[in-house]
């Protein structure tokens, strides 16, 4: 399955067994995800795009866990059943219980269809939700 | 603007002023935005969803501000530019800071970037992200 | 607005008014909405969806109606204001009641609902529901 | 596969168990399909969503097939793979004829294609088509 | 898999071989792919798609590799599976080598992403961009 | 408009400025668009989404009007009216001719088309298209 083979340890050049490298290193496990193996065959653009994603996801304003959820509602939004199991079973390992998983569904079942009603209805935007 | 007449109260009937009066007494404001101008044409259908809503995004395992943070989420997602701008709003009220907001836009720019590139290579679904 | 002009009566070549004319016959009123007056730069091209069109809504084993609110649902959740108006518009004008209407956003709404749970369970398809 | 386990009857708690019993009465059949098995671990939501779904699919001012072919139109266009073969499987169980289904194709397809000119044309809404 | 069932050449009517015999002389190989065996029941639409088809993808003010790489980009923004591998596998057969998939993918990627930041940001357009 | 204000120069700190200027040599016009007037309020993480823009609409394997018109597609397909307007605007500016624009719109559109009938049949993978 894929458009690109999945790229094992044996196959990839310097670069990529660096970035599979840092990968197990900051995870604490040897197991390297299947989004990385694909990408690595641009190892440049996969070691750019996962140094922005640690940053990203990091502790800030926001906690990881938070940014977790808010990674899975994008992904479901998207249809991205690839980053919807990702995501989740990383929201499980930062904490997510079953409880916040249900009321993660309910938000995102409860936005979906208000969206549908707001587009179907061509509501227009109150001033008073304008910024400026 | 819309699919359907805004409905104010002087054309409203009693089951929408109802609402419309639930709306104005648990927001404490005199103002009742457009989304729900539009919906009390069928009453009932409205004030059902109106307690669901209420009652999804009251606390519990996860707080009201991240609910409407994930939220926004999904609205980005699904193009909605009426949620978009009304749950923005919300969160702002609900404490969502600047540096918050802008971490919010990180993180939903970071799913959509990584949505499109594992639906791009359609990466197959490690196992060990599968619950059971 | 648009990122191609509005082509007015004045500007049109041969083949452009022919189209407006052919829509004018077809739909009984001299007015030519802005759809068309956008895609008939392009005349022949314009002329082939409208007489696609015309074939795909006609009475068949569905009637003209339903096929409008199939339309208005596939409009809703693609996010295109200009389709949710303009076929709002005709199913109304095709004898969508208001009643009809509710139940037609009900079911988008519910739809849109489980279509984010089944999403983001990434529940797996009964063997009972594929064809063969 | 799936984010959360299939529910199976041995493993279900009381409020789950009834559920499925009112599933099965509903439905004339003792086969209880996936969804519901995932929703299940939260039998009180997973109960209201079925409540829900009851009524606004039971017959009223649209007919409950056309109210399945609207679902399908809304799932395709959200990319919901479980509903599109589930809800499918129900229009065809309610008399959704080949040629019936091969007519919600034509307009379905029709549909996002003009959806994506309009969008890509970014059309301004005609006057006329607003509501008020 | 599948909401219809795939036609064989045994099972297809004449008009459905006449279709499948086209598609095997244009592209120089036997094989038919699922896409036109599902489409095949309902063989007069289906002939008229592949019309269509090769009209639009035909070398012309842009060039066929150029198209097929749009097509991937709409499918994968889209969320569809199966044109995702079915035109990722054309445009490689038209030519694209791996370092055009790799830019294909950074411009999808690139372009998710500000989407998303655009749509939770609701930014006014510019009076510039627009055509008149 | 918009979920935060635009920023002025006026009202720009020195890092948004310099953001701002950068633009300005760049593109050898004076004016900013709305989009980099509403990221500048957050000039660090806006400054790194400008530069990696540069670079992956730059000339290399793919040219830079192809990559604008993939943006186009892309940009449709997730509804961002904004980015419609201003990728339009940039793939004009870099020799798109309104044949050229036409023949988008036609693949666009019948991408649209064939991902909802591939989406609504559930059409499963050809092994051939697997890429191992």
């Amino acid at each position: 399955m894929g458009t690109r083979p999945l790229l094992d340890d044996e196959a990839a050049c310097d670069k990529a067994l660096a970035l599979f490298h840092d990968i197990r290193e900051k995870r604490e496990t040897d197991y390297v995800n299947n989004f990385w193996r694909m990408l690595a065959h641009d190892p440049e653009r996969a070691e750019a795009l996962w140094n922005r994603l640690q940053n990203v996801m990091a502790p800030g304003a926001l906690d990881p866990l938070v940014k977790e959820m808010i990674y899975v509602a994008v992904s479901v939004a998207n249809s991205c059943s690839y980053c919807i199991h990702s995501h989740t079973a990383a929201a499980k390992q930062r904490g997510m219980t079953p409880e916040m998983h249900s009321e993660l569904l309910q938000v995102i079942a409860m936005a979906s269809e208000t969206n549908s009603l707001a587009n179907a209805l061509q509501v227009p935007v109150d001033e008073c939700f304008q910024a400026d």
